[in-house]
């Protein structure tokens, strides 16, 4: 493989011909650093290939640029990312992945299809495609979260949510805070690409460099977006507790607030004092118990005039 | 009418007379693709016009400028924003909507009625009508959102806010937040039209479009100051639940430590004890009485005086 | 009057003489647009002078310049805002006030009491000395906000505020934003006055300028202050509530758990067993009184001990 | 006096003989107004000098500078910021102080003692050991808070903090607030000075200016320090009032869980119903006591299964 | 040593061969006086060197750099940072450490074992590796922190975090905010050196410095997520809190609410009123017990209705 990467870099420059190297795995080190020394990539930027915390970013080595990005990958369980690193090159574009993923099939799927300009125009078009296909498989995702958080307003504003929702929430915050630190950068990224002078990038391409910058811009609106829903949610979760929290004081303090008044009254007729009057009357049990109602009536109408005995509002202000 | 498009893009420029093509719905792609190629507009602006997620930006394609813009239209339930691709060639303007709606007719009336100055100038000026008419209809919905905050903030602080009101901010919140992601990029977007040198884009047109960037950024200083208002209401609202939670607790202590003394002394003469003197006193029940009476006056007195016993004060610091 | 203004106009321009003409009140559209084409005022700056939603700001028009500014006005109740345009040209400085009022009045007693200064210098000066007077006229109703604030803070401090204080934080926050975003873009609007190359405006102007842009940063420097002091405010009133509910909480609590025992002491000695040895001791009555004596006293001496009795407490730690 | 400085102003430039004229007190407008026109400084500035409200900058006068400061002095209860405005002219240095202070004493102490080097230098190094004593006057004072946040966070963790917690932090908060208003213009101030090319200031200053600019920037970090910090304080207290909450409401509702139902059972057997099988039995008043004695062990159990009866937990995370 | 330093300096320059001068511990004031003089190092950073309390930066001193950073040391319990002053002269580099650590061993060990780059280019690679070795030993501190907030979220989210939890984000977030201030400088000081031209300072050198200000990013980007992460902490475990009391109270409310009806019917039953006729019924007491049960179930049966008696639901929204 490496006589046919050196026989290439020798290769007169033929323009239209452009060459596409992906290395999925990074653990043989020997190889990558062949590789490296063929196409006399610089070391540091091999360096950074194998160490797996690099910032998106471009990074201009005057012969070639090195520019490190992140593919999002979405399991069951977690969002995890791997490291893309991308070489332009003259007539070649050298692809280094953490591991071997479905991502770059789309661009592999346009090449052989062959929408026709990805054949016609030159390395940096496909550097192009490449990195606008890593964006793109931003959106499900950003889109899922979105979908999740919905799922759950629903949940708790028909009062149905559970009490771990704020773990719940907690979890899709630090997704999203994952995610905005990939893209941040990218964002940057792309609008160097896009303004600076750079080797290999021609002018032609630059508008669709600007519509990828676009979607990455886009994309950091979306995450920011999910930041604020989330947080919002986290508010209304909260004074969802705190609403039921004043319904269970409300219940306590209703029945409590009946009952005492009444027991007590039941307390005094409960004394064994030698002399007590009423205790004789012939209608007294009666007259007692006819008391007890009153007091209990009063006090029912007293928490209907306070409102506390309507536990189902709804607000009704409406849109237009 | 493509045969009439070829037509008037190939005949000779007499600039006073300005065309404006307006394409209502997306779903026929043929005739798109026609109407690119006819007015040889760029492929990546017309892939864009389909695409429904784009964001308020002027892209300079050298021959024509693309403003992709988000018009606002307002349900009784919901916000929707229905994009608006506007395309300004040498004397002529295309636009395509995503729906059909009755924004555009108020640039439609101008251009009719004639107030004279939309058709002595350029297309650029026809151009900054659209835009002006788009960025204008915002202003209504937002004076809405307005007047429904402070239709709620009334009811909150006369207390008369039901315990969905959380979920009823938080909604407002998020069409504000919708609002300003749409408005957001449209400042820069017409900041760049009227600092930049741009293809068909007249020096005379630039008083306008200063103006319409004021407008714009009024509309942007009037959505932060929902954002504050919403925010502050929410504040007064938890505070509201809190204060009714202090309420409740007071009604709760105050009931339940005045009964729970009484009933105490209550319980100690229904023990059945053989020597109890105070029963077989002859003003022992009176006594008891008189007792249980100064009992609930000493507490009453004491929540007097820390203040429990008054539920309507009013803060009466007023602004000289 | 339209007469007097154009001959004014034509007359040959003797610089040390400038004019000032205020109209008050836009009812008159005729007049306006009269007195706009007379002086060849831009039709885009006479539509705005009626439009009352400006933002502070300076359009140069090249042969003039157009400055709307807000001026406060403070009734008993609210604050309101009256919109001032002021036109500067050659030798003649335009304003339109919104409503009559007497804020200008200041800058006319200047002129007629002559300090000298602004009879020397040209229009230039004029137009600053009515941009002064406006932002100082600023400072009584900051320091008024302020001086209610820190009212409120001492009642709260003191434990007097009452429960709608939060509403009235509110209210001053609103009213600080209101105030802001006049003052925001007046900041800049000054600096692009006494930054950028304007037309009318000359060199020497200069240093007054950068001391009325200094007043503009100090307003807003003051407001800032203002609103990080509300908020400030909210939190300590918010944690008042708290500490009230904690003494609510507290006194229930006591109450409840002192007497509790003793009333099940009481009811077990109410019970009417057939065989209940206690009932018959001699000193039986005696000791069941003691019994709960003793049971209130550990219970009181608990409460002390984890210092729920204190009710007064102070922080000690002073400032050297 | 005036005389001697008009001398002084008269006589050659010998460079290396620097003069400083100090005033303390602003009471008598008439020296000040001639010392003004002897030294022809600005009238702007001169009417600053007496107006006490100047935000600390760098004011261009081409003939001289003026650079108003706060000079911060800290008394037994409160912060004061007394006005020290600088005019550095060729071989001159004026400043104006709002009150006798010891602060400038550092300064006369470098002269006469003569560290040698603010000796040889010009006016211009006198200015800047100025600047830097007045800077370097702040640092203390921000000790001092950080060292009262100290104390009361301590005292919180300890739970020992009183409830008048709140508004200790609340005045702390604002004293903050007043430093950083004072601070944050004098970083930018003496960044001016640095960068920009002015009258009277020599490039072999600017390394001296540069390291005073660290020290504003430090100081700058150090105030926003100790506002996180604040911040956090009010959190953990907060926090601390909502344990402190649940640990009361945790023993009320221990106490009254235990013996709410004791005294159920007590209250059935305290019926007066002819026929209660169980009032008759041989043990049944010790059946009675047993069954109490079992169900309140039953609860005490189930309240330690929960993990409420155990009120001294630590977190036991320790750093590595 | 002092004569060899100044034979150093006067030896003709041989490029390749770089010293470091390496001084730990700053108490020896004289020796410091003497190396300053004999290498001609500026007296204010001399100052600088002692003084400890230096941002790290960049001063530029056309002969020589000086570099003050922040060595991170991490004991036990706390965080503590150890200044390091870096001078980059022509072929030597001086350090001088606050403290005599082992951070530095890093380096010598690339220069013992020699990488070979470190031999072979200049004073300003050796400056490079210096920096990058101490940026590089913030991240284990990093990591660290991320381990804490990990364990104690997951100690959160099984409800087993103690109530001194608050305290402990408390010191974390304290932590994170000194490491956040001594890095954030830091970031702009390494772009000064990659951006600006400087003395001493090859172009060669470039990318090595870009690289190592892309470290100093990502490890900014690291401290503002653990401040997130921190906050997020912060707010579940609150709401942990108030989730807890939610639960509290609801143990309080059910057993009273169920208890005080029954209580309330035996206190009737337990009146001594001569003429009660249940008290004689036959069944009257297998009655009375009856309704009691009857009762309760039915308000166990609302209770159930409510949601109030399953303690242990889940949210079981799944991602995918």
């Amino acid at each position: 493989a490496l006589a046919a990467i050196r026989a290439v870099t020798q290769a007169p420059a033929t323009p239209p011909q452009v060459l596409w190297l992906n290395v999925s795995g990074l653990a043989d080190a020997q190889l990558l650093k062949k590789i490296g020394e063929a196409l006399t990539l610089h070391p540091l930027a091999m360096e950074d290939v194998v160490s797996l915390r690099q910032r998106p970013r471009v990074d201009n080595y005057d012969s070639h640029l090195y520019i490190p990005l992140k593919i999002l990958q979405q399991d069951d369980n977690a969002l995890t990312f791997n490291q893309l690193s991308i070489f332009l090159l003259n007539n070649l574009v050298v692809t280094f992945q953490e591991q071997t993923g479905d991502v770059l099939d789309a661009v592999r799927l346009r090449i052989r299809h062959g929408s026709g300009r990805i054949r016609q125009m030159g390395a940096d078009y496909l550097m192009y495609s490449i990195i606008d296909t890593v964006i793109d498989n931003y959106f499900p995702c950003l889109e899922q979260i979105n979908d999740l958080m919905e799922a759950l307003e629903e949940k708790i504003i028909r009062n149905q949510a559970h009490k771990d929702s704020i773990e719940y929430i907690h979890r899709l915050k630090r997704d999203i805070q994952e995610v905005r630190r990939a893209i941040w950068p990218l964002r940057d990224a792309i609008g160097a690409l896009y303004r600076d002078e750079l080797p290999n990038v021609s002018k032609a391409i630059r508008p669709f460099l600007r519509d990828c910058q676009d979607h990455a811009i886009l994309l950091f609106d979306s995450i920011e977006n999910c930041r604020e829903f989330a947080n919002s949610l986290m508010d209304i979760y909260l004074s969802t507790l705190s609403n039921r929290m004043n319904e269970i004081m409300k219940v306590l303090t209703i029945i409590s607030t009946i009952f005492i008044p009444l027991t007590f009254i039941a307390g005094i007729y409960g004394m064994n004092f030698a002399t007590m009057p009423e205790l004789q009357w012939r209608w007294g049990y009666a007259t007692c118990l006819a008391l007890m109602a009153i007091c209990a009536a009063v006090m029912i109408g007293l928490f209907k005039h306070v409102g506390w005995l309507d536990f189902k509002q709804k607000t009704t202000i409406t849109r237009k």
